[in-house]
């Protein structure tokens, strides 16, 4: 039976970070993938630091603490000008190619379920012109994924029982927080990496977005 | 003024993990360090996401999970001995070499609290030789560091107040998880990485365990 809803995760699942890198490797020539790398593994580490401190702090802020360490750690100089700019990327990023058509063909109701804060999440949903029935940051319940606290914000927010949701996430680790809440869970395994070992498997493990629902 | 007590993480700040990277190269040449690395930072990984996830699991379970992950990430084959005799490696740690006449120093209460099962923390402590007035494991709160009921258990065990511990880690997110609780804190930074920006300062940075108290 299909899902009722669709509940997407947005950054690396719809929107392609690889502008970011692109952008890092221009300001620092020969750096840019280590910088880009550290950053978003320092970011991660960041909401799940923050959060079992329970300190939970904007994703903007985490996003940019995250580049200012790594920066540090790399020895590469950051001022306010780059820094600002690296930001901005994340407000304009390009969907993946095979997004645009998938969304359409979905006929359940299809949300955004992200750790971004809606200072970064509203503009950059805006910018790609999708539609969809909600658009939900972390940033109401004030911690990050992979807390239940996060998915169940969806089912509140959709009216939607949570056996009756289907989420979508190209990081594993959040398609296994998704699971282990109770959602039937599509993994877009891009990178044909290994399943996460955290007690739980995807429903499915697909390549693309056209894949889910199959 | 002193604290009344002195409280350490284990791992990379009493015990030396080098020698499991040192394994790893032997067990595949040219990918130890590349290994050993990808498999540290799975490690925390897993232990904050199910910390969240409220999927709590042992030390020992965790490492080995992380361990199969990275090895097949890596496309290296891992069996069950190469496997044992890594774990293996955990229980009979060196000390880093300021370690012993460092402790013999502090003249007040001293504890270790660690991310590790008793599974491996018992036996390693053991085979150190060191005398402590606690051993304390994450695994009686059954939540990962740097989650304040990790911290609160140094507080009832030992019957100190926080205000009057001293913490000593070598991990700069459990350093300022240590201080977002209330205690005094030392980060031995071997590595002279940047302290990481969660929002709090070590109240003292210094390169090895002979500091500390200084």
């Amino acid at each position: 039976m299909s899902p009722h809803a669709l509940v997407f995760d947005a950054y690396g699942t719809l929107f392609d970070v690889h502008a970011v890198a692109r952008r890092c490797e221009e300001y620092w020539p020969g750096k840019g993938a280590a910088l880009s790398q550290r950053w978003r593994a320092k970011q991660l580490e960041y909401t799940w630091q923050r959060s079992l401190m329970r300190r939970y702090a904007p994703f903007s802020q985490v996003t940019q603490e995250a580049l200012e360490h790594s920066c540090a750690g790399l020895g590469l100089a950051l001022d306010k000008g780059r820094s600002d700019a690296l930001m901005q990327e994340y407000l304009s990023l390009a969907l993946y190619p095979d997004v645009a058509k998938a969304l359409a063909g979905f006929r359940m109701k299809k949300a955004i379920l992200s750790n971004g804060s809606p200072d970064m999440l509203d503009p950059l949903v805006k910018h790609s012109g999708l539609k969809f029935d909600a658009v939900l940051s972390v940033d109401e319940v004030k911690i990050f994924k992979p807390a239940p606290e996060v998915y169940q914000l969806a089912v509140d927010r959709l009216g939607v029982a949570k056996e009756n949701i289907g989420f979508v996430s190209s990081n594993c680790w959040d398609a296994l927080g998704a699971k282990s809440f109770g959602f039937r869970v599509w993994w877009i395994n891009r990178l044909k990496a290994p399943v996460d070992r955290l007690g739980f498997q995807p429903d499915a493990i697909v390549g693309s977005l056209d894949e889910v629902l199959l």
